[in-house]
């Protein structure tokens, strides 16, 4: 299948979600806004291993892309996307991996561009807009006092990718950890949820809506580099700090079965691992976040400019160690 | 310098060109539009050799996504970046390129993506926006009875690929043709050209302003894939048939001297090369486009879906022999 044969394809394939603007040499966006943008990549040996079903890599995509507009609080709407490939690529399982999400999340895939090369590299943009009565949500936006919120759990991806390199993997929608060797059912499950958070990580876009539609102060970012460096962002646009309690970043179900196979304390992974797309945000004080939702107070904004860690009572500084994308070149690692 | 300093310095040198949008999960837009929206990659040793200076490959980049605008008679407002490269990659020269061109092109540099990997990639997405009192020209607005115009010379960037990979170079902004061994004058100024032609083509967005502002019919399109695909799709989108006057694809001066070291017929080049990023468009009969921004007639629309080609008298059919993106893996190639 050619080019030209595979942009006919796609046209019908995403009749009413997107398809009819495809083929030109730009798409044409009705007026409105204001809208929020943004772009991200999937790249194999970076962000998913070499031989990942193509269908799993374009959810990815979309879900990293799309937990960045969830921390804006904004509503999807379309999707243009970048692809190159090996010609042995299977394109068409791509895009039907990457229209079905669209149809989810009712995003319109707008446009595009393919071409190939050795490496798969997707780069998708997605622009999206306000929702209805609702304000974007912006990093900047943290004072003292406010209390410091998780949209879920974080850590989990991070372990998830270490037991896919121990071999773990999904086959058919199921998780098989076969190559762990014997494990209980409480660290069993406890692998199993971490190998789907790092493959399948779910966009916290009613979160998003919640936030957006609901509260009048406060800062929202998504945590894809690792939960100490994310807030690092967070105080440093808002000019603050902050404390985050240890505690409430809790060691899951199972884990001293897991620890070993690891190799490192949970709360590494807690604060460093990344690619967990959940938001943190902060709220005043006296405002609840919805926990229907995932979401769990993990600490407060204070005035100077540091992180920090209280753990056993004890206050330390907390280095912004997330993963640093330009630091060093190897295999599939926590980006975001 | 790891990504949160680039993106600090990239922050402070963009000012003032969108470099207060980045840093956010995403970049907030005005409301306006309607909008258009294209997204292009260069990728190495698919679109430039390993090894082109960061600079020259930014430059690169916005102009041949500047070039889909052109061709929809938008004016350029925003650029979103997804650049990956190994970490030995120069990415500030790269930037200093890029917003060397964005201002050029009144274009704010509003977002974007870092990551490493083996081999450097750049997605570019633009949004553009109607130029007062313009309209968006379209692929679909050809009428049998229309002339076929270019907004300049094609076949010309294809050979300046080929004398590249002679061994013809750019040197401080001045292009080193002594791999080639002796050429006469003509022939010297030509390949010259042809080598400027591929490694810096620059976008028709003043023709595309001129059209969108004063034409109510017609169809357009950029020549990224060869004159002859990029008809046929043009054709397609009209639901009209073409005849090309081959007279009016003329060889260059000094051909002769050249062809020996190509090995193409000329209008093998001009018809199938690409990657020449000239408007061609259609207008009614009577109407001129401007001579002076390199417009010239080369044809005319009629019933029918096929393309045409009239070369001494004959008329024969034209294939779509332009590049096909996904039908072969080799190194640099005529991609758009």
């Amino acid at each position: 299948m050619n080019e030209d044969d595979l942009i006919r394809w796609l046209k019908r394939r995403a009749r009413g979600q997107g398809g009819e603007r495809i083929g030109d040499d730009a798409a044409i966006l009705p007026a409105g806004g204001p809208w929020v943008t943004t772009v991200d990549c999937q790249i194999e040996n970076v962000h998913f291993f070499s031989g990942t079903d193509p269908a799993q890599v374009a959810r990815r995509l979309l879900a990293v892309n799309l937990s960045d507009l969830a921390a804006m609080g904004a509503e999807p709407a379309y999707a243009f996307l970048a692809l190159s490939a090996p010609s042995s690529f299977d394109f068409k399982r791509f895009f039907e991996g990457f229209l079905e999400g669209c149809e989810a999340y009712r995003v319109e895939l707008s446009g595009g561009d393919l071409s190939t090369q050795p490496t798969v590299t997707a780069a998708l943009t997605l622009i999206g807009k306000p929702f209805p009565d609702g304000r974007f949500l912006e990093r900047g936006g943290a004072r003292p006092g406010h209390r410091l919120w998780l949209g879920g759990s974080v850590g989990e991806s991070a372990v998830g990718l270490a037991l896919i390199r121990l071999g773990a993997c999904l086959r058919e929608n199921r998780v098989d950890l076969t190559a762990l060797g014997r494990l209980g059912p409480e660290a069993s499950a406890t692998a199993a949820q971490c190998v789907m958070r790092h493959l399948r990580p779910e966009p916290q876009l009613e979160l998003g809506r919640r936030l957006a539609t609901t509260r009048r102060q406060g800062a929202a970012i998504d945590i894809s580099d690792g939960l100490a460096k994310d807030v690092h962002r967070l105080c440093r646009a808002s000019g603050i700090g902050a404390v985050i309690e240890a505690d409430a970043l809790p060691e899951p179900a199972g884990w001293s079965e897991l620890e070993p196979l690891v190799d490192e304390p949970w709360l590494h992974s807690a604060l460093g691992g990344g690619e967990d797309y959940v938001l943190c945000f902060t709220l005043p004080a006296r405002e609840e976040a919805p926990s229907e939702l995932g979401a769990r107070p993990i600490g407060e904004i204070c005035r100077g400019h540091r992180v920090m860690l209280r753990q056993r009572g004890q206050l330390r500084e907390l280095p912004p160690s997330g993963w640093d994308h330009l630091a060093r070149d190897r295999g599939p690692h926590l980006d975001g």
